[in-house]
């Protein structure tokens, strides 16, 4: 039923692929638009002047048009004196008088009192004139096919005189979205929590964001529901109004998935597949002189596929010669990128054999080194997009990349890489906070939660500038004390106190299955959500079961993971668990009730050597911040120390 | 009258007096808006969310949902089957069922007839299930004060239900073009060669461009007068409503320049002229609430005006740290700079000292190194801004600058570096027009007019990868072929014999000075401009007057020089000299006469090991462009060689 014409292809096949369905379908097209709104367009023709610019000569300079050869052996010291018919003021781009060949500056001269000029400067002959044509030539090429128009290039046609010019028509782009779990943003914002097993719309606002980087208008329709017969309809209309439709969603192989055969049914699938993750799904169809796309549902995959797939088709259809175009350029202008560098990865990654695999990356400089690190990687989440500081992409033939590979990335805003400290360490939600007077500060931090212990460890591996910590000692009931020496191994550390936060029991308002201590998990059976292991928070429910002298495997759910005290508390309130070990701010956070287990001490760890990295410096200043400390406050179960 | 606060300021020192300026003016100020209408926009606070997104456990896959405890041991070779009770059909993004805890993917499973489902793999609990908030947690920071929202953010704030946010507002801003000699677009355009004494309103063009490629509107008021009184009552007006106001031209000492003497009695000045060339009479100051800048006049001056002095003031203006930004960063952004590179020199420059100096580039690579030449330094032409690939600025403390000196370029596009040739040789108009076949086979030719003798000895010093020239031999009367032989010195040269071009006296319509052989020159007095050493048109010049056995000196106008065929004709054209030796293609483009003297071979000359170089393989295939052939039949003077 679906005819397709290539499957499982790369993404350079399925760029060429593009192109020549771009071609085939006899874009780019011609217009002529008036110059005064041509600022983006690109060229279709070379433009020639039709004048002279300036078409007379002109004085170049506020000052005295004259004849340069009565100038001759004027210095400051011997001045030479010219009669008041000998010279004539000149304002910049006054015409010069026929008899006159040169202009001097009102600087070099002054006016003696009977009105006769006093030079102090010999000219040659055109001095401070601009010839006829000086700029431009009538008859020259003032700019050529296949160039953007700039702001400087929009000033130089209006300038020859140039009223419109013959440029590529910009594709009339739709955006389809589609699905019956699909809910639209209207809708959406305007309920407290979002209809049960809806998702936002959001991307439209991806989509058409991207195409507004692009200098582009895409039109959005409203949400359409899982049905064949509708969203062929739609795109049947649609492709007679616009140049490039692309439909949300339904690109996939499940029950509900219906872009292939719609697209199939009205014209043809050019390929279907792309071997890249994520955005996979991602296919491309003709439908009469209308080009195609089907946009994987989720927002990372539609990402990509806009940037890898629907730039070059929509930059090639506004006359922008992507097949000459080298793939990173392409790809640093699809992205909107502000620069791509060369940078080393921070820590091992496997990535899918035979794939081109999109990663979203955070960077910082280590040891005069750019590094960076890998954000998430589920192609639903929408937070590690804002989150990242650039994207990269590996190509198919990678596996296995040992710490140090060396990956182009293309960097959305310039990093601070002098002034960017890299913070891993024990989640803290208030610490987080921190950020934002740091940068107000002109400095940067940039936190990865791994945990109290992987902080440490990282810190020794010299990955990062600080790191904090709350792990007690299962043999002395210390706190930190033995953890640091251990990782320090020798090097001076500076240890900062930062608060001491309440930690305890995050349960269902109300504490329904009415737990008070740490043997009521046993006794009643209650089933937990633990912290991975290296956090702190994991480490105290472990130093808890080994005071009650109860066995780890006897609590249900010991072994489940949650990586932050938010995701915790996430799991106790949606009813999956009951019961987690983390910070009351976690529990205030979802209106969870909370009984309290202890205060420990929340510790900042830092190498002496990064005591002057201006993010450092900006951290342990922005501890003082009393905006900061009353967002400590107000999140509830911390503690200053004294 | 005038009070300024600092005169002669430093590029730097500039831009701390206006962030300051910024900043006590209340800059920036906060807004909220619809997150809808965010794209662009800096965030004024941290904006926490109050969701999870997902709110509900889903179902990440097309597939089914089950209990993963039931299918362990299932490979494809021991396939486990479920009852129809035990399993639920999912698509991505449905919501999971309280009794389910994973989902297989419908690729992994099979029906039986029974509606049992055939299961191929074993899950683990979880398995591509997305649990509540695993994209972003109720409470968590979504993006941070200072943050940009781009298209991922935008979707992820309507994601995260967030409807309204902080922002820093945007400026409002305004353009007052003055000047008596500035003439409306509108009418410039209308007019055949625009009015005399008049230039064209270009800079609105040029500056609303600028901002839009900010991401800013710029307003333009109409063109006002050289009338202080006028101009000052605009600008209070003009206070009341916009943020900034930029005041065109008038900057300068001349009479007619009232731009600081208007800004200081309505406000101050808080710095005039600015150390750099162009653009040294900017000038900045304070009208109530309103930041006002002068522009000045010449486009380039303005260009880099807007670039370096308003950029900093509206990006601040808007929110974005500035302060904080290295200087790069910061220009390369202002310039709109697809990417900055450390480019060496292939001529040496002398730059003015004590002064910041802008530089048109335009760059090729040479032997693997990435080199750039200089174009015109005129601060009034428009052309070269166009031409230019990219910008530099020079530090003031640099004077001269040998050949190889490394300097980093803002490219605004990106530069084909592999596939770029350079041509350095002789000027022929129909030559020009053959880039853009290049281009259009993938390549690209940069064009650099030397003159004949110019491009063969730059070829000899490695300066490009072609040249032509049309140089004849005072002693043996033949063309080229002593002097390639010299320049080569021994290294395989290929020429390839272009075409024939007519040369002779291009004279006013209808001859009136009757110019009809060499001898005329001196008998009738006839004068002429001449071409620059070097060119084959002086050359030949040179020897018609050895072979009348006429002196140089006897000729009026020998020592001018024009640079180009057309430069010459226009000089014609407008009346300046009498006739110029030149092409005919550039007598017929100013509708000249022409009194034929000699057809010359225009032959291209290319050093052997450049062949294979894509821009001058895809010159040689372009000779055979029927369109450009067409253009060259059209300009006239051409012969193609048999």
């Amino acid at each position: 039923m679906v005819r397709v014409c290539r499957e499982h292809v790369s993404l350079q096949e399925a760029r060429k692929i593009i192109l020549e369905a771009v071609r085939e379908a006899g874009f780019p097209r011609i217009d002529r638009i008036p110059t005064q709104e041509g600022l983006g367009f690109v060229l279709a023709e070379d433009v020639l002047s039709r004048r002279n610019v300036p078409h007379y000569a002109a004085s170049a300079v506020d000052g005295y048009a004259l004849l340069a050869a009565e100038t001759g052996g004027a210095t400051p010291a011997t001045v030479v004196r010219l009669p008041q018919d000998r010279f004539l003021w000149m304002n910049t781009g006054s015409p010069l008088p026929d008899w006159c060949d040169a202009v001097v500056m009102v600087e070099d001269t002054s006016l003696a009192e009977n009105g006769d000029l006093l030079l102090s400067k010999a000219l040659p002959p055109g001095a401070n004139v601009r010839p006829v044509g000086e700029d431009v030539m009538k008859g020259q090429i003032l700019a050529r096919w296949g160039e953007r128009v700039d702001p400087p290039l929009a000033a130089l046609l209006l300038g020859a005189g140039v009223e419109e010019i013959p440029v590529y028509r910009r594709p009339k782009c739709l955006f389809l979205p589609t699905g019956d779990e699909i809910c639209p943003i209207r809708e959406w914002v305007a309920t407290e929590e979002g209809p049960r097993g809806k998702v936002p719309e959001t991307n439209s606002a991806l989509l058409k964001g991207i195409f507004q980087e692009w200098g582009l208008d895409l039109e959005i329709h409203s949400v359409l529901p899982d049905a064949a017969d509708l969203i062929r309809e739609k795109l049947k209309e649609a492709t007679q109004t616009y140049d490039l439709v692309l439909i949300g969603a339904g690109t996939a192989k499940g029950k509900r998935d219906h872009t292939a055969e719609v697209i199939s049914a009205e014209g043809e699938i050019l390929f279907r597949w792309v071997r890249m993750k994520p955005g996979r799904p991602a296919l491309f169809g003709r439908v009469k002189d209308a080009l195609v796309f089907g946009i994987p549902g989720f927002p990372m995959s539609a990402a990509v596929a806009a940037w890898s797939l629907v730039a070059p088709a929509v930059f090639s259809m506004s006359g922008i010669p992507v097949g000459e175009m080298e793939t990173d350029a392409l790809l640093r202008r699809s992205l909107g990128a502000f620069e791509s560098l060369r940078c080393e990865m921070m820590l091992p990654h496997s990535s899918p054999p035979g794939m081109e695999e999109w990663l979203r990356v955070k960077a910082a400089e280590l040891i005069g080194k750019k590094t960076f690190w890998i954000l998430s990687s589920g192609a639903s989440t929408m937070w590690s997009m804002h989150e990242a500081d650039g994207f990269a992409l590996l190509p198919a033939e990678t596996a296995e990349c040992p710490k140090g590979t060396g990956v182009t990335v293309w960097f959305r805003q310039p990093v601070p890489w002098s002034r960017r400290a890299l913070f891993q360490g024990s989640d803290d939600p208030a610490f987080t906070r921190i950020v934002t007077p740091v940068r107000k500060k002109g400095a940067d931090l940039a936190i990865r939660p791994v945990g109290s212990l992987g902080g440490l460890a990282a810190l020794a591996r010299g990955e990062g500038h600080l790191a904090a910590c709350h792990l007690l000692d299962g043999k002395t009931g210390r706190y930190n004390d033995a953890f640091i020496e251990e990782f320090a191994n020798g090097e001076p550390w500076v240890r900062v106190l930062l608060y001491y936060r309440e930690q305890g029991f995050l349960v269902a308002k109300g504490n329904p299955r009415e737990l008070s201590g740490i043997v009521d998990l046993v006794e009643k059976e209650i089933r937990i959500v633990n912290r991975q292991p290296g956090a702190g928070t994991r480490v105290l429910l472990d130093w808890f079961l080994q005071e009650a002298g109860l066995e780890r495997s006897r609590v249900a759910g010991y072994t489940t993971q949650a990586m932050t005290h938010l995701d915790a508390a996430s799991r106790v309130a949606s009813g999956v668990v009951d019961a987690a070990l983390g910070i009351r701010a976690a529990a205030d956070a979802f209106s969870l009730d909370f009984v309290t287990m202890a205060w420990e001490p929340f510790e900042l760890v830092i190498p002496e050597k990064h005591l002057e990295h201006p993010g450092v410096k900006a951290v342990l200043e922005s501890i003082r911040d009393p905006e900061w400390r009353r967002q400590v406050e107000a999140a509830g179960g911390y503690r200053w120390p004294d």
